[in-house]
């Protein structure tokens, strides 16, 4: 057996935690498999006292994580901290800087800052994992990076964000609206006391522009994913989404259009009730995959907790001791190219649109007048007076043949300023996947 | 840029031919993911003059594959002949023997032969990749020897046979019979013409023997694999099974009792019609793995074909050329465990039992004593009457209590001698994962 993988846990939080416990239960296969020992050399969190579940008296603790990641005697820096910038951006680069390896789950950083990362590791021969960083335990990252190499992939469509899946599962199975279910969400430790990030949708973003870069040997360009959330979505827009036979999901979709440009896009998305996303309930998450030779390879698991991501971290680490070493997002650094981004306004597909339409006759005749005025094509329209108030207003619900997207944003104006439309229109787009 | 990767192909059939043409179209992409070119050198089939859809002309020709695995110019020997004995075991072994990377896509030859190949394999320093032999176009093999390295494994579910999977999902669509969904499979190319292998589950335990092995770190042991096909199952069974919320399935499964021995087994199953393996249809495989940490990860895609099967042996060509050499089952082969496997008369669940019984005032009463008296308790049972013959038998399908398979056989040998039962009882394990 060859001399041990030493690494410094920066952060003990759940998932430093998690490390440290598997490293210690299962330390002895793990060696096995990797062909050496990893032992936790050093670590550093903000609490020293604190019990973290596991044994760190052979570690060296630090205070301060950027001296650890700088001047310890570690193979490989573990950024558990969180955060994309601070700390643990100042960590890393010191860490890849001075020729160790990193391992990290957290994507904010790897979002904002991966390819400059990646340019520093790549000087140094250092790896740069993070797995744990996308979609928790699932092996997606691998996966892109290395299973599925001999694909030109066409396009990556997750359920990326546990906290969305579950809130619209839970609208779906109890009839509850989104801030009741969201309430009760943050009750049982699904969703932060401020959920903005997960429902609104950056959580996911983050993961998505990771995914890209891999997809399609881009520099990660987080800056230019379109961002939704799902705070719009009402109980009705499920029941009437189920009735043409979809479920509604948050997604996170990357793909090439048709110019070649790669659009990035996080959100709402009505799924056939027969795809494999639509059957991904509460918590989990999927990456559904379309590569050139294998066609549509589907992933699924849990994408957060202690466990799956401690998980994800460990097979870095495994990685690492067993001497690989990959550039970052699959391809060099310097054959990544240069993000060349879609424009949101050139994307193309169908849509759900749900408007409260004023409860007189001809106002349906108005709206669909109003679409076909903007150059919108319906396909089915529906009118839900049991769900309107009589009188006032009643639910039009219709989905659209294909239409540029800044069709439907024009259309959408059209309809807000409309005299028969009641409130603002609920629109999501399809995604036949 | 290193020199490049030589590989010598034996077998140009489908996959031969797919592999081929994606080092053609992929091969600068791949080269730069890879670090160095990957070229095919030396080449081996049955017919040199027939098109294969890419460019063999700069490949060294053997007509012999075992004299080509042996003597010719290349680095890595890939096996896409078939067969788990015959020139494709001496061919590899010979490869191995002296040194030769292998990569296969053979099940047969993997989980006949996999433990005495890791070996040969392990004293040269070669590696031994079969990613393309399970489940097709899944990196399940990368996922579980790698991925998911944290976790020690509690079992591994799959629908592992693309064929079986086709059939009984065209069988609950369409409501016709297993031969007649078996004859058009068969005309569609779905099935060969001897369907034995598929419906009769023998390919999917090659499958879970391999599976098995990495899961547990015992040396592969298909022997002991207990296997059940599709070929019982009638259209009644599959809606008397939705009846109770559940879906038919071929599973391969591998998990340790409670005694540490190890289960593999093959058979028709109930899974919950809410269950991700429940929502896999058409010839679709995925692979559900339950591991310590991570919980439980499903992994779906295209089982077989020729791009999806060319897709795995690409990537385990690309591990080669980047230098990544494993242990083929995980563990070095000296420390893989003896088979140490399960009786199935000690496996215990719950049942479906169908039971065609004479139409009669009390048979049914004389089949649940008969039952009671072999220690089979019963969750629920119902007749369909509607289904049967009047005057002459009518179905009783029951769902039992946990149960040993070793008191289930008992109590299906009374019921078949049973004056009251019209012909042999259908019974299919239910496993609820």
């Amino acid at each position: 057996m060859t001399k041990p993988l030493r690494i410094g846990l920066a952060g003990l939080g759940t998932v430093g935690g998690g490390v440290g416990k598997i490293l210690e239960q299962q330390g002895d296969r793990l060696a096995s498999l990797a062909g050496r020992p990893i032992v936790i050399s050093a670590v550093s969190a903000r609490d020293r006292s604190k019990d973290r579940g596991f044994d760190q008296s052979a570690a060296v603790w630090f205070d301060d994580p950027i001296a650890m990641a700088g001047q310890a005697d570690i193979d490989v820096f573990v950024e558990l901290m969180g955060g994309a910038d601070g700390p643990a951006k100042v960590a890393v680069e010191a860490a890849l800087a001075a020729g160790r390896h990193v391992v990290t789950a957290n994507k904010a950083l790897v979002a904002h800052h991966g390819a400059n990362l990646a340019a520093i590791a790549e000087q140094s021969g250092a790896a740069l994992n993070y797995e744990a960083a996308v979609a928790g335990g699932i092996p997606i990252i691998k996966a892109m990076r290395e299973g599925l190499v001999a694909n030109s992939i066409h396009s990556v469509a997750g359920i990326l964000n546990g906290t969305c899946n579950y809130i619209l599962t839970e609208m779906e199975a109890t009839g509850a609206d989104f801030s009741d279910v969201l309430g009760d969400a943050q009750k049982l430790g699904y969703a932060e006391a401020d959920p903005s990030f997960d429902v609104g949708g950056i959580d996911a973003a983050h993961k998505l522009a990771i995914l890209a870069s891999i997809a399609f040997g881009t520099r990660v360009d987080f800056g230019s994913v379109y961002v939704e959330g799902i705070e719009a979505i009402g109980i009705d827009d499920i029941h009437f989404a189920a009735e043409f036979g979809y479920r509604v999901k948050l997604l996170g979709i990357t793909t090439l259009n048709d110019k070649g440009l790669v659009e990035q896009r996080v959100h709402p998305a009505l799924v056939p009730l027969t795809s494999p996303l639509a059957a991904v309930s509460g918590v989990t998450n999927a990456v559904s995959v379309e590569g050139s030779s294998v066609g549509n390879v589907v992933l699924e698991g849990p994408g957060a907790g202690e466990g799956p991501t401690a998980s994800a971290v460990i097979a870095d680490l495994v990685d690492i001791a067993r001497g690989i070493v990959f550039p970052p997002f699959g391809l060099p650094h310097s054959a990544l190219s240069a993000p060349r981004s879609a424009d949101m306004a050139d994307h193309s597909g169908s849509y759900y649109l749900h408007v409260k339409a004023a409860d007189r006759a001809g106002s349906m005749a108005e709206i669909t007048k109003a679409l076909a005025d903007a150059g919108v094509s319906i396909e089915q329209i529906v009118q839900h007076p049991d769900r309107g108030q009589g009188g006032e207003w009643l639910p039009v619900v219709l989905l659209t043949h294909e239409t540029r997207e800044a069709t439907m944003q024009k259309a959408l104006s059209l309809l807000e300023e409309h005299a028969d439309v009641v409130s603002a229109p609920v629109v999501i787009r399809i995604e036949d996947r």
